[in-house]
């Protein structure tokens, strides 16, 4: 790994995946600068070897290089990057700002035009992988912008991810690969509890169900992960109902913006729309089974 | 292989599936003999090692011990089994049939019904794989019937199937474990279609969309499989439009038949009867991409 001197970074939102990209970060030998509202969850990157931890950029001493913003939504990432102490103003000349959240193509250029006026490069650049991925360096990234914003955050792309794809010269291209993965995973999950609703109904044991899909073409990578909690009945969530309630709406929105028909998408969102009026928002995704009545699912085995 | 002695195996229906099934049979030493209405076909297995091959069963001397019929339809499995010739009349006493085509679970429950009046056992037992599993004896089965249903039938189950799933005693629990999957399947093609669409229409490199997808969550059997013709703009069939046509609506009329709603499946079922009406029934399953206009999707590369 080849670290320019005194390369620094600050990493915008210590979650599972911030977390994850901030110790790869340390890792690697690049300084890192750590910001999240929790007070438990700065303490945690500090003991890692955090060069320093805050609730605010203000708070930090000098600029830095390279920015990664890992926050949930875009109205998050242009209040952490532009609101009040806008950690935007904290980054060097030549340096860059990596955004991760996943957002409309729309929501990524307004957001890189006001960052453009500041003289701030900004990588349009969604991440996948889960928490695990995160934590090992080994995320997926799919970015989109211009090759100086490449090339400013190239020891930080290097730290945290295993496979960087870039999409192209605009921004917004990332952001909507990212959208259009997410139509992918999110209308899977709707299918796979679709399903093994059916099978409950028709007296088929859920069980053997997931076994065949899981060893036949009708797989997909959601189904083998997600209907293994309706199979065990667990809905405690990895990622929640609400998560996609908000993704399959960008979806949507990216369609409607395309004037694009999404029949499918425009089903699964509603079904995990229902899922969480009916109460399940903060379950487990694979609780949009629960929107199909008539049926009984396993009940989740005493440990 | 533990084969008793003078045990024979006929075959119904000598397509890409049937084909694989009675050359396995043949290479684990059954004696077998192969129906099917094509002449070059009938040639084909005659050459690789038949004991004997005809139109119809009416032709063979003696009865078989196991029957395996790889028809495409119900009425085609109804009509060879029990209509003039019949070939279940060439069944022995003790023998089974193994029925696996693609049908609903009230078609299986009463083909059953008057082979078992006959005095002929069936395993309700549709297949899955493709034509090269097949060729390799490495299909899965998913199979419900009778213990002597499963104990007639073991020699050319082992010899045809890698996994054989006993879903249960009830004659429909297999099909209808195999309509389910084919629920999965034709979604995940449709959805694989729809999100490659809206990358066409949003200027996405369909390359790189079916790259990013293939290495992440949001990767599908189906997806990978079948999106990659949509990359290279061939659609010459693996399995065709129509086959998802059948297959979709055999899934809501199994929904109906239970009061359950699919609103995925049927999504999908549209989806697939439109590409057909619009002249694309014959073409690779993945020509349902099709449906989506205003868009511009590769061309085949000259080869």
């Amino acid at each position: 790994m080849d670290v320019p001197s005194g390369y620094r970074a600050c990493v915008v939102g210590l979650g599972s995946m911030g977390m994850g990209a901030a110790l790869s970060c340390v890792k690697a030998g690049i300084p890192t600068c750590g910001i999240d509202l929790s007070e438990a969850r700065r303490a945690e990157f500090l003991a890692a070897g955090a060069e320093a931890v805050a609730a605010s950029a203000a708070e930090f001493e000098g600029a830095f290089d390279a920015m990664i913003v890992l926050v949930v939504t875009a109205a998050q990432a242009r209040a952490v990057l532009l609101g009040g102490n806008g950690a935007a103003a904290r980054i060097k000349t030549g340096g860059a700002v990596m955004v991760s959240c996943t957002q409309s193509a729309g929501d990524a250029r307004a957001l890189a035009a006001d960052l453009e006026a500041m003289g701030v490069t900004m990588l349009d650049a969604p991440v996948s992988g889960g928490a695990a991925k995160a934590a090992a360096g080994e995320m997926t990234v799919m970015a989109s912008g211009s090759d100086a914003a490449f090339a400013a955050l190239r020891p930080v792309l290097e730290a945290v991810a295993s496979k960087v794809y870039n999409i192209g010269p605009e921004i917004g291209q990332g952001a909507t690969v990212k959208v259009i993965h997410q139509l992918l995973a999110g209308v899977h999950i709707a299918a796979g509890a679709e399903a093994m609703a059916l099978a409950a109904r028709a007296g088929i044991p859920l069980d053997k169900m997931y076994d065949v899909v899981t060893n036949a073409a009708g797989n997909s990578w959601m189904f083998e992960n997600r209907m293994k909690h309706v199979v065990d009945g667990d809905y405690t969530p990895t990622s929640a109902v609400d998560i996609f309630v908000k993704d399959l709406g960008l979806v949507t929105e990216t369609g409607r913006s395309l004037k694009f028909p999404l029949p499918l998408a425009s089903t699964a969102f509603a079904m995990f729309q229902e899922a969480s009026n009916m109460g399940h928002g903060g379950e487990d995704d694979s609780a949009v089974i629960k929107t199909f009545s008539g049926i009984e699912l396993p009940a989740r085995k005493e440990g």
